[in-house]
């Protein structure tokens, strides 16, 4: 399968990245020499999904270095810089992790730093193409022996990764076995990931691709026109709960309710040992905005407030499997990460 | 409280409609004095929500009657005129039984049609009060003592019946008697009736209101920051099984997962006793389209495909009630509208 989508990739000066939100209309890249620009970016999701996240974060380590560098900076305002990279969105454990992987050798000069990051994009597509052998293993395994009806919520493909993807990973190897019948692609409000970016994706790879209204979801499901879903995440507790985009949950839920397996795919970078449960999972908040208005035009009356939480949390015992590229864990059968990790 | 939106309103030769397709931006009224404007006003949604139709359905047999003697067509013509009228949408029961109910005076001329689907007309509104007073008195005995945190999916308001609302009217009710802090309003994609719509009534009626994107409306449910949900209907079977606006049964989940009540408030004439279960029950699929692009805009790629059910079926077990002009039956529990209509 063709996969020559450039999620994120080093300039030489900068961080060049194809910008998602002017997909899929326009297919254009910026390239990123400032720290801020980059905390914008990331804010504004000109790059998104937890594992690019991480990618940009390495990355935008060496950026604030050749900034301090360029514009003479000391030390501390170039470590606030990283900081402020770091903290850009709350929710996904991997950007935080992409940055902390990178700084310890910050001291060893902006090469050194750039070759690591490097190191954790390749390790992103190696993961990736991983976790979709194992999943595609587990999902064949589990289902019926005919061309799967799949459902998937936001964008876990090439476009949230540095290349191939997550969730769709498992659905592109399951592509390349001649084993999808067609891909129920959530729209994914309010940003629309999954109508702009997963039907992109799916259109490119010559997958039959069916984008709905996120309220659908639930009900594509208990009508049994789904035989499995397929999601990302963007943290994952000890204990296996699972934050993924708004509205996985009601996906989840109604997987649970027909007996269908909810598959989360992501690498074992998005597990956060360090949270005992999903409670404890930072929700970010987005602009109200974005879901009173719609590309500048109002779609709420004005005294209308809006509520606007990006992610949700998957409890448990809804996640029939978790695979990453170590391998899968089925976890509302009690093999959580917490136990992994310390077997 | 103040609740002057005229949804539906006869003008002496032809029916008033408020254009919901413009509403917030916009307050307009049309005129429609033909058979099959009404239709493709029915169709385009310029009025909808169950009851209204059904005083729709009415007056549109007065419609035909007087189109048809005007241009001077014969009975069959006027019939088949009538019968376009009934099948404008499948789901709602209310349309065809609004047209069923006037039908048997076409022989009595045009005077006794229009009185009979004023009685409709006033019908709904005498009984959306009902619906708000035993609705709001089922609520306040089941949740906390305070002013309640309540969501609501779609539009079942003033603007989806004759006045009043049926969900919006029980919180219309619990506004006046002071236990509303909040409504979170779930957009309702593709056509977004929440934001639209049910955010317009509400910042009318001085009740705060948020909107939310609906895959965000199960997890609000899980967090716990709701203490009741209460939706409409467009037709429930006998059993319980109830077809609302698609994004419905992901709410209806999540309550019953959070032990939070889901009440779901209709006219009586939305239960459709013919019909053994929700399986029975046809669900509208309208155009791709409506899932695929934005004010004209797209917002999937060329090559992708939509899936646009208008409606989902929650089943009878996730009802914890339904509130109609005749009483609460506690549906969950085995207090079905069969049931009921037996004894």
């Amino acid at each position: 399968m063709r996969d020559d989508v450039r999620t994120v990739e080093w300039a030489g000066d900068g961080l060049r990245l194809l910008d998602q939100t002017v997909l899929p209309g326009r297919v254009e890249h910026v390239v990123v020499r400032d720290a801020d620009a980059l905390v914008d970016a990331i804010r504004r999701l000109v790059v998104r999904g937890a594992p690019a996240l991480g990618v940009a974060g390495a990355f935008g380590v060496a950026i604030a270095m050749l900034q301090a560098e360029r514009e003479g900076w000391d030390d501390a305002a170039r470590d606030a810089a990283i900081a402020r990279v770091r903290e850009a969105r709350p929710t996904a454990v991997n950007l935080a992790a992409g940055v902390d992987r990178v700084v310890p050798l910050v001291g060893k000069g902006v090469d050194a730093v750039v070759a690591e990051a490097q190191a954790v994009l390749d390790e992103d597509v190696r993961g990736n193409r991983a976790i979709g052998a194992s999943g595609a293993d587990w999902v064949t395994a589990r289902t019926p022996d005919r061309p799967l009806r799949i459902l998937t919520h936001c964008n876990a493909g090439a476009l949230a990764t540095a290349g191939w993807g997550t969730a769709l990973g498992v659905v592109r190897e399951l592509h390349d076995r001649g084993r999808v019948e067609k891909v129920y692609a959530d729209e994914t409000r309010p940003l629309l990931q999954g109508a702009r970016l997963t039907a992109w994706e799916l259109v490119r790879a010559g997958i039959p691709c069916l984008v709905q209204a996120d309220g659908a979801a639930p009900s594509t499901v208990l009508r049994g026109l789904v035989d499995v879903a397929v999601i990302g995440a963007d943290r994952i507790a000890a204990n296996g709960d699972t934050a993924n985009k708004i509205g996985s949950v009601g996906v989840a839920l109604a997987c649970a309710a027909a007996g269908v397996p909810l598959v989360v795919a992501a690498p074992w970078s998005t597990v956060d040992l360090a949270l005992a449960s999903g409670d404890l999972i930072p929700i970010e908040e987005r602009d109200p905005g974005e879901v009173l208005a719609w590309g500048g035009t109002p779609t709420a009356p004005d005294g209308a407030g809006g509520f606007n939480p990006a992610f949700d949390v998957t409890p448990a015992r809804l996640v029939t499997a978790l695979v990453t590229e170590t391998g899968v864990l089925e976890v509302a059968k009690g093999e959580t990460p917490g136990r992994a990790a310390r077997t």
